[in-house]
């Protein structure tokens, strides 16, 4: 396993830890979260730790069932009490960037109904300005060319994203992502804002002051940064 | 025909005048474009009249196609000239509302990309201040329960769209509709503006300053509205 892996490994194992018996809890998408829903399986098994999941993928309800946690969906449980999910960027003021993996729209959807939101990161995601990632929007297929005209000549440097057969990318819900390579953000709210408002755009991947407890694997081990 | 149907034909024949030789064409959906297809198939049967058009829902595809009005997908074309379109209410300020047949998504996306919108409605859907009608809120079925709730707790007095079979509602892209009954509303724009920063919302009813023309059918003829 590579350093950036252990790291990965070292904050999903660490935050299987706050989960206790009996809680609904919300699990993420993405390479670090595998390694949380790892370490939960393994609580589920070895302790009998009884939790209900909801997740905010296929790809982590396959998973998370494969081992035997319990998952039902969000519409089945009246509120979620921990998220535990990913992020590919955040700064030093809880904003985050989500939707490198294509799932930020049911990570939105989780993230809003849930209590309180854990993200657990390597080192490499926590950022002085979000947005060299790139800002990924999930748009309505009718008519997505049109958004992305419309986003070229505001000069957002949309792209298509893309599967590994070089097919238009497809969500959970079937719609396409647009990522904008913008390069790091000053006016967040103005662009948040903006997308939101932009018809044919379902989400965007800016997640703004929508987390409670950010958890980071660093080479001295876990520093933990918890929103005011 | 009942008195009401008349002047939907009638307005919908009106409107078919408007489309010129070689443009393309926005159809939007519902009872009283149902009339405009009609008269725009007659036009291209009898005069060989040459459009583009471009539907707002698989009902409207199904009806043009039938007639023989060619019919391409919105990203096949740069522009739309002129999308005619109902409305389910509409006031002097050209605000409107529309979705009572459950196809405001596309019709939203088609209206943005129309040089041109003009709506046409009988003199029944003509008020004083919209919202009797109800506003459709078009939500993704993943969480939509959560999204009800606090609609609910918002005050909104959501309901679930059903179909005939009372089964919950699926639009064109397998969404949930739920009509929120506030009756006459005061606040249009923060109405709106609450409904799209809603996580789980894809698109509302509110058409707010997004027509050109209203062409209404009344007992003496027709009336013209023209925005400023």
């Amino acid at each position: 396993m590579n350093q950036q892996d252990s790291l990965k490994q070292l904050v999903g194992q660490t935050a299987a830890k706050l989960v206790k018996n009996g809680m609904i809890v919300g699990l993420g998408t993405g390479s670090t979260v595998r390694f949380l829903v790892d370490a939960l399986g393994k609580r589920v098994q070895e302790e009998g730790l009884a939790i209900t999941g909801v997740t905010t993928s296929n790809r982590t309800t396959a998973q998370a069932t494969s081992l035997g946690i319990k998952i039902v969906d969000l519409d089945d449980v009246d509120h979620v009490d921990l998220t535990i999910d990913g992020a590919d960027e955040v700064d030093r003021d809880f904003y985050g960037i989500k939707g490198g993996g294509g799932a930020l729209l049911w990570e939105k959807i989780v993230n809003d109904a849930s209590t309180n939101n854990v993200w657990i990161v390597d080192q490499s995601k926590v950022v002085d300005r979000i947005g060299a990632f790139g800002v990924p929007v999930e748009v309505i297929p009718f008519g997505a060319s049109k958004v992305f005209a419309k986003f070229e000549h505001q000069g957002y440097q949309p792209q298509w994203r893309t599967d590994e057969a070089g097919q238009l990318y497809r969500t959970d819900e079937n719609n396409y992502i647009i990522d904008l390579k913008l390069g790091p953000l000053t006016d967040l709210l103005a662009l948040a804002e903006d997308l939101i408002n932009t018809v044919g755009v379902v989400e965007h991947g800016l997640f703004l002051n929508r987390v409670n407890q950010v958890i980071v694997g660093n080479e001295t081990g876990i520093t933990t940064l918890t929103a005011p």
